[in-house]
């Protein structure tokens, strides 16, 4: 059996691994906000059954419309799903057959929907520190039709400042490429950095984001474009009525009240996120320059770490394994930043891990 | 605006006719089973909270396993969706540009999803009573890759014997026509009549199900599909993970454990819906010889029914119009069979109409 190609389901992961789950390991594979699921996605009882049993807007029109609002993006350009991973598997069905360029290590559902669409799929695999060179860039352009960014990036954390971006997307717009930047983690950002002030501008620019991990309601599933009207008219077009759950389209709307969140959460993550990377390169190890709510991990010969993830499971610490990234190939580990005493607790594991006798 | 391809969303049908919602109107648009959710829907705050943040799993693999189980049908056999219409368009997309049939009037989601994916679409139009013509059948199937077929049928009620079923079946099968048989109402007839035991034998039948409108459940979608091993691989290389949201996941396992909502529904279906013909008839209209919890109404000379519609609208009825159905063109309206109170209200407004001066 191989590995779990997502983290976020430890059961799932440990079992694929031939090692026992403890019971109350701490999922740091899982990416969701660690202070919690958003009070905003609470249901009284009368509400949740009217949520549960109404029949939800087929298009959701009404939860468009507050995040066109939201969002100050007209609502043409704007669509709702799933979560992202629909909209992905949308955007590979439209462009079936294309070329298509992933900027990896990546998350694998770009690969896995745009195989399952038989593109041609080329990877432009970055090394560490995950930097595109945009000379190396415009050699991978030609004939690409449709190209995957994760900014910022999943699974390194690292991101592109927007001087790098406009390069990026200049230099895809030179080779009449459309680009998806899948902004999943944006909010987890002091700096909040995002590309939609360029939408207008960049006919060929997509925005994907995600709701699922800040607001922290992954059961839920909720995800949305930002595109040109005819794009999102043409992926409209084949995404099935009712797609957006009935609770998400409630949910969906009432987080967008909530003004609190995504500020403490930021402010949160960038404090803990710096503590953990000056305890663990204490420790000698080595830490991704993330800006977001989770890092890679590894050691400064980037020795492959499968004794250390299985240590770390019999010690109640369930990581993200890299055996399905490209370029990262179980070298590191994605660990996320969870709350103050889970992280003393990873550090714990990790200082009785350096005191084993080699 | 034309009118709204769905019903149960009575604000965007009245909107869209340009007539005044009434606060309080009955919705008889709608097909979920008028004895309300199932109380095994339900969920505490703390379980709620759970399946609300927690991931689902990528593909439903423990309700999968309850479904197998539950329908005795091997779990390679089986794909839950977000509600049957995520599968509808997959369906679609697998036989994109391929030639398909469909016996109308039917659901709208065949034709939308078989057009978004450039499918070469037919129809035979069946006429009241909407019985297949087998040798009729026999002419139109010549080069068909897919037929899609309702049965029970939304919007007419009807069914077909199980005689009729196989012959249905033997004759596509000599034409290599792969059949879409959608039982999401199955479940409403007192016989449970159903194609699954005949799954084994047949490798070009394809079963789906859902469970939205037994269990009234529409808000959380949930529906599956039935069919040979290789056809359900093919369908789940192109379903995003997680497209089945941890809340249908979670309550579709509980929902298998009830075991008197099926039974005491089906039974009050077919006794009220047997009076509400009566009566109706009595009152000079037609009504389709149903199986399940709808029916169509008409005028015995078949007259477009938009001025009933109106009608009964302006006294709080919400009906489904059919203008959007081949075959039916609005000269029928579609009423589902509620509580007896709402029935009788019904009864009352259409007594109003028929004693309204010519």
């Amino acid at each position: 059996m191989s590995l779990p190609d997502h983290g976020a389901n430890p059961k799932i992961f440990t079992k694929a691994l031939g090692v026992a789950y403890e019971e109350g390991s701490i999922d740091f594979s899982v990416n969701t906000n660690p202070l919690g699921m958003s009070n905003y996605a609470n249901f009284t009882q009368s509400d949740l059954k009217e949520a549960i049993s109404a029949y939800p807007e087929p298009h959701a029109e009404q939860l468009t419309a507050a995040l066109a609002r939201y969002l100050k993006v007209d609502k043409s350009r704007l669509l709702a799903g799933n979560g992202a991973a629909e909209l992905i598997f949308h955007l590979a069905h439209i462009y079936q057959g294309k070329k298509v360029l992933l900027i990896e290590p990546a998350f694998s559902e770009y690969r896995d929907a745009c195989e399952a669409n038989g593109c041609e799929v080329e990877s432009l695999v970055l090394e560490d520190p995950w930097k595109i060179n945009i000379k190396q860039l415009e050699g991978r352009l030609a004939g690409v039709d449709l190209m995957f960014l994760c900014a910022p990036n999943n699974p390194t954390g690292t991101t592109y400042s927007m001087e790098e971006m406009s390069e990026i997307l200049n230099c895809a717009k030179n080779h009449n490429t459309i680009v998806v930047i899948d902004e999943a983690f944006y909010d987890f950002q002091e700096s909040r950095q995002t590309l939609i002030g360029d939408i207008n501008q960049f006919q060929h620019l997509i925005i994907l984001r995600s709701m699922t991990k800040m607001y922290g309601i992954a059961g839920v599933r909720l995800g949305y474009m930002i595109a040109s009207p005819s794009l999102i008219q043409r992926v409209k077009n084949i995404q099935p009525p009712w797609s957006v759950n009935g609770l998400a389209q409630k949910i969906g709307q009432n987080l967008l009240e909530d003004s609190t969140l995504v500020n403490e959460t930021a402010s949160y993550i960038k404090t803990e996120r710096l503590r953990m990377k000056t305890e663990l390169e204490k420790m000698d190890f080595s830490v991704s320059d993330s800006v977001v709510n989770f890092y890679l991990l590894s050691e400064k010969d980037k020795r492959d770490l499968r004794p250390l993830m299985i240590f770390l499971i019999e010690h109640k610490i369930i990581p993200r394994h890299t055996y399905s990234f490209n370029g990262l190939n179980g070298r590191y580990l994605r660990l996320a930043v969870k709350t103050k005493d889970e992280n003393n607790t990873l550090l714990s594991v990790l200082k009785k891990w350096r005191e084993q006798p080699c």
